[in-house]
């Protein structure tokens, strides 16, 4: 259902609903033992939640589609993620808890090495450690522009990232990354004319870091990329007429949520201390998101014991987020992982509805394969929200 | 497939198709025996059906959605729900075989009862009788406007529908309903510039029907909504080159048939009576719409054994729906009356689709369960229309 159709139908109501978002859920058989992550892993307390919940499969984005982290969780949020862009920039912004006003552009940055022609040996900077990217994006800060202030935040080894702040700034900007080696970096080209100013403002800030870096052996230029303002997304509360609290450990993941409209609550500790969290605001929310990383990021290190182990940890948390007693838990994932391919893929992720309806299907576990003979289908991870908002009472019957 | 592609591939023949809506066909199972309203009934000739058939689960309107009367059907005629709405006040026209016309306006009412201010005490006048309420329309039908004519009808207890009929009247008019007690109804307001004439019309309407009115004790106001032209679709006959015939008991059904430009036989009657009515048209029609209501309106009563006993009836019509001989026959349903709600329910419905091509699947039972394993899979209930097409050798092949 789209946003719009979704708006007018949202009813009030005293319902609660859990979304639990397992990063990186999925997963593929391992070839030797021909048993996925999900196949392996001892979960108990899933195993019964699952005979007591509808199933399926969702489809996060579309067909062959592997997704990044972003419109993973806006189509769990209810948004088509192909109508909903969220930026590079802007991503790479959240995922250091950067507080990005509406109208700044940010564009994410990587550190270079230049030869004395200007031309590109390494569009990494060798990998510099973040120490030292800290003290250079330091550095780069001091930058002054009349009318724009410029604001540089290190991430991670060479990447950082740039925010422009100030009016009239615009996103259309394209990459100043030659994506090779061996020629000079791009000038920023605007992709119309009301981000020319926007694009000059970049480029005087491209030359006087080349001045702030001469003394550099290896981060001696930068490259930018992803130039983008906040999205303008239809706020998920007013949409769904649900308050919304997310919880999660990670600053990308409540960065997320912050641009959907949800209320954030403090970040970081343990994904027990978040359930808590989640659990002393119960009566503040409607909509809950609750997020679980370690899943993802074993699998992202391709690490298929890891994984398993940490499907078990999640296994542990379920009592606790049946306990809350919400009139609908889903238990949901962004995208794949398969621990084979060390990242994101686009196979179809398990997907659980618990509802006080009490609805059940047949399938007994909650695995890719098991999910698949689901009462839900494969379908649109952008659809759950409804289903969800159906289950709890709270959408109107369309047509008379 | 959209009506506009359906158009482009719908070819000539003499085959004959039959589409059996059961209104409000699917249900959920009964908490104590785990068994649904169709896992519950004894329903030997759709037993033997489904084996020498394929089947599905058809969505509606969309995932969580709860349909309406009017878009249930309307999918199952082959148009997209979404984009081609019904409004609220041509569908209670329809429900009392009220001719409307192209160029009227129709609006659902309510008597209400209003204080010595003005303001509404009771949004439905106590519910006053069908027969008082018919006296009223009756009283209200004598007010005259320069300019249009109008025209109010009884429909159930306080509920009429008022119809404008003149030229260049618009139905983009808001509610004068303010749907909630202690306040004075709303003055109609137009949407846009064009119906401001219309507005102006409803407005001097609402004021003569309190001097009209201002003798009656609980109905001595009324409260408008849901104003409505009748909709712009594309003629089912002409898009799929079939001649279309629809027998239906009850007026709303014949009417959504009407509205898609189906050829309506004469109401009322017994269902038995109308499959007699449609044998003796066998003749002048390809397509043919044959409606039963007695199951949901037994779930919407919330009566389990009800809906149990009229899928039973259902049963008995089956081997007259096959004498028929139809090269396809499918039954379907608008959508889901789990007996439970006692309501209309966004659940999946189950699907048979019986051809003379003899393509069958590995389901054994007309059953939600059982259908989820269906060779057609989950669908959308518009492509229910191409797919029996398509069996009925009537649409050319796409692309050379």
């Amino acid at each position: 259902m789209d946003t719009e159709l979704l708006a007018k139908l949202a009813a009030p109501s005293d319902t609660k609903i859990v979304l639990s978002v397992v990063d990186g859920l999925g997963g593929l058989p391992d070839p030797r033992t021909h048993r996925s992550e999900l196949e392996t892993a001892n979960m108990p307390h899933l195993d019964r939640l699952v005979t007591e919940s509808v199933c399926g499969l969702t489809i996060p984005v579309d067909y062959g589609v592997t997704p990044g982290s972003g419109p993973g969780h806006m189509a769990l949020f209810g948004y088509d993620p192909l109508h909903h862009e969220v930026g590079r920039g802007v991503l790479e912004a959240l995922g250091i808890d950067f507080d990005l006003q509406r109208s700044d552009v940010a564009a994410r940055g990587n550190f270079c090495t230049l030869d004395a022609k200007g031309k590109i040996t390494d569009r990494r900077a060798g990998r510099i450690p973040t120490t030292l990217t800290a003290e250079l994006c330091q550095q780069l800060s001091q930058i002054e522009l009349p009318g724009v202030k410029l604001l540089v935040e290190p991430v991670r080894e060479h990447r950082f990232i740039l925010v422009l702040r100030g009016e009239g700034l615009e996103e259309g900007l394209a990459q100043t990354d030659p994506e090779r080696e061996g020629v000079e970096p791009l000038l920023v080209q605007p992709t119309s004319e009301k981000s020319k100013t926007t694009a000059d403002f970049v480029n005087q800030f491209v030359k006087q870091a080349r001045d702030v870096l001469s003394g550099q052996a290896q981060a001696n230029g930068v490259l930018l990329r992803g130039f983008a303002k906040y999205p303008d997304l239809p706020s998920m509360p007013e949409v769904t007429k649900m308050r919304a609290g997310a919880f999660a450990v990670y600053p990308m993941y409540r960065g997320l949520a912050k641009l959907a409209g949800m209320t954030v609550s403090p970040g970081g500790g343990t994904q027990e201390s978040q359930l808590e969290a989640l659990k002393s605001r119960w009566d503040d929310f409607d909509f809950f998101f609750y997020h679980f990383k370690a899943a993802d990021a074993a699998a992202e290190d391709g690490d298929f014991r890891a994984k398993v182990l940490a499907l078990e940890e999640y296994d542990k948390l379920i009592p606790k987020l049946r306990e809350l007693g919400a009139d609908v838990l889903m238990v949901a994932g962004d995208h794949s992982t398969p621990s084979q391919f060390a990242a994101h893929s686009w196979h179809p992720v398990p997907f659980l509805l618990h509802s006080k309806l009490g609805t059940v299907d047949r399938v007994e576990q909650f695995t890719e394969a098991a999910c698949l003979t689901g009462a839900l289908g494969t379908f649109p991870a952008r659809h759950a929200l409804s289903l969800a908002m159906a289950n709890a009472g709270r959408l109107m019957k369309y047509g008379g």
